[in-house]
């Protein structure tokens, strides 16, 4: 048996960098996904397993903590586990530590198991029971249990059309892809003088192909940020964003 | 000393794969570029070293022609060579194997080292004569060495403007988002209907943050076409798609 812990390294190539030299959100929001999907198939319950089953993962809630990011050609290291598992949700835990071992963040994500025929949730308690043997709660994350995340509204900041690079193996708009349409509404003088030390995402519903989405903004307090994502009137995805 | 030839292993996870279950083709741009820079940086002409210089490399043209593409959950093996330096340009060579080791697929890519202060390409062959003892002409690459790419222009398909998310680590936008967005002007229909055997792609110009570009989209033959990026009327890069 596996352990409970996952253990994944990245090496932070130039390429994934911003002009910070550093890596991204959306490339740790990579290697996150990236964490979850090795440990889960090791254990049996990857997307090969579930979707023999006709289920598929899908995630509901992202929230990332970072106190420092890592540099270009630093090693990565993400430990990834299973906080909690219940009805319709399942936690699962990140923590991040450098090339020295210190550690650098945490992140929290929060997934549901989704029929893909019905489109409706599956128990996780009684369909996967058997994920119950790798809950680990020795290591704690200080990651905040997601919040509602107030909508943001006014004039819309820009529009994007969800276009063939926007769409994943379900034929939706990545996960990934809204983190990055998400930090587009903030200039490089943005990114020059403030660091983002949280940012959570609850993803609300699918984006299509095709889909026209517009991107609002506010500032809800200082250094505090909310990025709502609409389709026509509705959210798809709401961010919150702290300096 | 290092193998001429380097061989670096990547795993296609599902949440990189477009709607067919394949991995996309910025995604094995991705990985052509990882084993680049692994390649460059063992034998002691990568990003770190060359910056020693004020030099960085800068990619001129990649070529990629595939005979198939990696299934999620399979390997991706990329063998990475030198094949020839000259005063201003070097060929660097890939070939792709899947986890049979099958080859299915191989590429070409020319580089220019620019002197970061000047903006002036160095020569090559004096300043890193040491790349030569590296050079391997044992596999042989069956891509056709890049040609002129023709323009294309009448009405623009789509436009974009550069963001955060479009910007590498040298300020400037990242040569695998210029891929995305020029497969971009293809809708699903194509995706789901054809399959690009060549995608070649010539730099031309560096778009810079807050750049508003235009993409005109040409079929020059049956299944061939280019798509012309361009900053007013300069365009920044070229692809000729052959499916």
């Amino acid at each position: 048996m596996f352990p409970k812990v996952g253990k994944y390294t990245f090496r932070i190539e130039s390429y994934v960098c911003d002009f910070n030299g550093k890596a991204t959100l959306p490339i740790l929001g990579n290697f996150i996904l990236q964490a979850a999907t090795r440990h889960a198939q090791e254990r049996g319950f990857g997307y090969e397993d579930v979707s023999r089953d006709s289920v598929a993962w899908v995630l509901s809630r992202l929230s990332i903590d970072m106190y420092e990011y890592p540099n270009h050609n630093e090693e990565f290291t993400v430990e990834t586990w299973i906080e909690d598992v219940m009805k319709l949700f399942t936690q699962r835990c990140f923590r991040f530590t450098n090339s020295e071992g210190k550690i650098i963040g945490y992140a929290r994500s929060v997934w549901a198991g989704i029929n893909t025929d019905t489109r409706r949730p599956v128990d996780l308690t009684v369909w996967r029971a058997d994920m119950f043997a790798y809950l680990d709660t020795t290591i704690e994350c200080p990651v905040e249990k997601p919040a509602k995340i107030l909508p943001a509204d006014g004039e819309p900041f820009m529009g994007y059309t969800v276009r063939y690079s926007d769409i994943d193996i379900n034929q939706h708009l990545n996960s990934i892809k809204y983190i990055e349409h998400t930090l587009d509404v903030f200039d490089l003088e943005f990114f020059k003088t403030k660091v983002i030390r949280k940012f959570e995402i609850a993803y609300l519903a699918e984006g299509s192909f095709g889909d026209k989405l517009k991107l609002y903004r506010k500032e809800i307090a200082p250094n505090e940020y909310v990025v709502d994502t609409k389709k026509v009137e509705e959210s798809i995805c709401r961010s919150r964003i702290v300096c």
